[in-house]
């Protein structure tokens, strides 16, 4: 499994997925004529990836992304899958594509936020609520303010008064933002003070990528 | 014209849409006890709310505002229109809506911004490609390091390999992203030496605001 993994919670142990790792399975496909996969990668990843990839071109796109992990969760927003792939991609490649190694390590990172998922929804509503956000996030290291987890949920609020329960995608989309922002401050706060000095290049350049867009 | 416009451009003058200010046709629209527009509001900027507030509710929301737009402007995409809802709409508002005195200050705001598109589209092409992007912010007063200008235009790359050049709305996006972090930034940096010390809870709650999203 690769160790490239941007925004994967921090867990003790590899996603429930890894469990089934096959080695034979690895070169299977005849249609790449070496895997472009890490040793190790789940079949059920690379065949994924191959089903979406028509073209063997080696990379897939967003809505290509998007369809293969229909398969698995239900239809991402456009936005996360945009999310994911600036995350995971290679940061010197310009466009919003991914290979075969940032998929498998994306695939990972989502079973790992997927048990975390199951784990904190604790009615098993399929949704994820403002306190069982703050708890699995706490359970991961990340104290979050109360009024920052109130401007980070406020985001998903459609208006209609009710209480904001999130799905699948906008919780990793919460997971994401809250681990990869708290991950670059602390780059900057090595000490744990909660407070770091950062300058203004750092600043934008440690923020950018969490702002998602469309082409 | 209200002061509340927290990302207009810093210009020296109003915007032309301000010189046809006719303070005849303020309450000129009996469907509205009173006029919640301020004082010297645009006409034009009243009718505008109006005719997509079908209801009278005296707010409208994101597709609304979508419409709204589309009789001055191209159609702005969902996430650029959500960004403005966001940074224009009553911060103790928690659903995406704005009301008239927020929508005279967005509307106002966005013409300042098609000023300064018009002044650094030099060849007319009604793009804005990176050099003019820089320019045009230089012009704002934010010197932008080249990686973080490259990592701010990447998002609209579609990876088609060609120079990325921004419409108005994408135009508007990164500049209202500059200058709100910039500005929010330039808050903790009150000597300007260029790095801020920021707390934890501050650094979040500076940053989400931009992380634009969908329901």
């Amino acid at each position: 499994m690769s160790s490239f993994n941007p925004s994967a919670p921090p867990m003790p142990n590899p996603s429930s997925s890894s469990s089934s790792y096959n080695s034979s399975n690895y070169n299977s496909n005849p249609s790449y004529g070496y895997s472009p996969f890490p040793p190790g990668t789940d079949p059920e990843i690379i065949r994924s990836f191959q089903m979406v990839d028509r073209d063997n071109s080696g990379f897939i796109d967003d809505s290509e992304l998007q369809n293969a992990l229909s398969s698995s969760y239900h239809r991402f927003r456009l936005s996360t899958i945009r999310l994911l792939i600036f995350l995971f991609k290679n940061p010197t490649e310009l466009s919003m594509k991914i290979r075969p190694g940032e998929f498998a390590a994306l695939w990972s990172c989502l079973g790992q936020w997927r048990a975390i998922f199951e784990r904190f929804d604790r009615d098993r509503s399929g949704k994820i609520d403002l306190e069982e956000l703050r708890d699995a996030l706490y359970s991961l290291g990340y104290a979050v303010p109360p009024s920052v987890l109130q401007l980070l949920i406020s985001r998903y609020d459609n208006g209609g008064g009710q209480r904001v329960r999130l799905d699948f995608d906008s919780f990793v989309e919460c997971g994401m933002v809250v681990k990869g922002l708290t991950e670059k401050f602390k780059e900057k706060d090595s000490n744990y003070t909660g407070s770091a000095t950062i300058t203004y290049d750092d600043f934008m350049t440690m923020v950018l990528p969490y702002l998602v867009t469309y082409n």
